[in-house]
């Protein structure tokens, strides 16, 4: 799902390179899903968004018919890091945005485990009051991983960044955390927070923001 | 879960009644089902929570040991209506409430359908930030409905209600509906959101609040 919040979100990429159309449909749905599949307002979900690709043949090249060829791989990056590029533009441009949160979750056994655990975190209004008051409040992050539903996790056993700065592991603060590192960290437009679950090898990533007032004010005082 | 707030919510009650222990656990679980496992602030849940219903056996009645005697509804009722008056106290007390919301949702196949589209509507910070506003904002809660993730239900076949006003149905504005009997309704206190869904048997019930300035500014400036 795309969620910004109840926008129309018609995203339209346009390629001059030749590419057969089942090479297309792979390689949208690789960019969707790492850029427009991977953000976050507010939880809240558009009843209307679209993502298309197009490839006009110009460049005149040889079709690419084969996945495993150089030519798929460097075109789907380009493509996948303008999708990100404009994904993420929409959280920059989140109704009251100030802060923008990267977050990651490492080290998990699936796909779907780390992504309850990225949206748990991105979604909880604790945490984005949080870093709206650029308050290093670690204990309502483990919180939100705790309540994510994965029965077996034990949240004793995952290690909790904000940036380069370990602040929680073994359930609790990190022994070499020290508050004004989070707080520095916290202070900053940019921040991210990096879940290590070290049970697996699947990693991901979802893009946020914070909650303030003003997203309060968008979102209320819009028809006055 | 019980969402207040990452507050640690510990319950207790008491009643002098004697009844059997196997009893008394299917009363503590039918009371905490319906009252603090349907109350919501803003999602976030307590890492630590407790209801608990004592009996001291001090009235000397013979032991109640039939679920099916009238003495068992009589008690459970009694029991069940204290639960609901302090779990709506919850919401009530949330951080910056300024409305008391009631999600029901009705004709449901299964419990589990219609408690996902009640928190749903009572999680979405559109629909939350509508309510502080007294806007009849009725397309953000058929979207809240529809992204419910229940796969086969058709939005055009939901009525939507606000307290006795019919204000969606056939999947858009209700031909009888004027928005300033929906601004009415949306200006009280006391707010009651009813989903009609015309598939099967099933209700239930969830108790919100609305998404002020204060939610933020007390969940941010708590520290300061």
């Amino acid at each position: 799902m795309i969620r910004p919040n109840m926008a129309t979100m018609l995203g339209y990429l346009a390629t001059d390179a030749a590419l057969s159309q089942s090479l297309l449909q792979k390689m949208v749905r690789y960019a969707a899903n790492n850029s427009f599949n991977r953000i976050t307002v507010d939880g809240d979900t558009s009843t209307n968004d679209a993502f298309i690709l197009i490839a006009t043949g110009r460049a005149g090249n040889v079709e690419i018919v084969d996945k495993a060829s150089s030519e798929f791989r460097v075109l789907q990056q380009a493509v996948t890091e303008v999708a990100m590029l404009l994904a993420k533009a929409i959280v920059r441009d989140g109704e009251g945005a100030t802060k923008f949160v990267t977050v990651k979750v490492e080290g998990g056994r699936d796909l779907d485990e780390c992504l309850k655990i990225a949206y748990s975190i991105a979604h909880s209004p604790l945490v984005k009051t949080a870093f709206f008051a650029s308050d290093p409040n670690f204990g309502r992050i483990l919180a939100a991983v705790g309540y994510a539903g994965i029965d077996d996790l034990d949240v004793r056993s995952l290690q909790l960044y904000l940036d380069d700065v370990l602040v929680a592991e073994n359930g609790g603060r990190a022994s070499s955390y020290k508050e004004q590192e989070g707080k520095r960290v916290m202070r900053q437009p940019e921040i991210t927070v990096r879940v290590v679950l070290n049970r697996g090898k699947i990693s991901t990533t979802v893009w946020t923001c914070d909650l303030s007032y003003d997203y309060v004010k968008i979102n209320s005082d819009y028809r006055s």
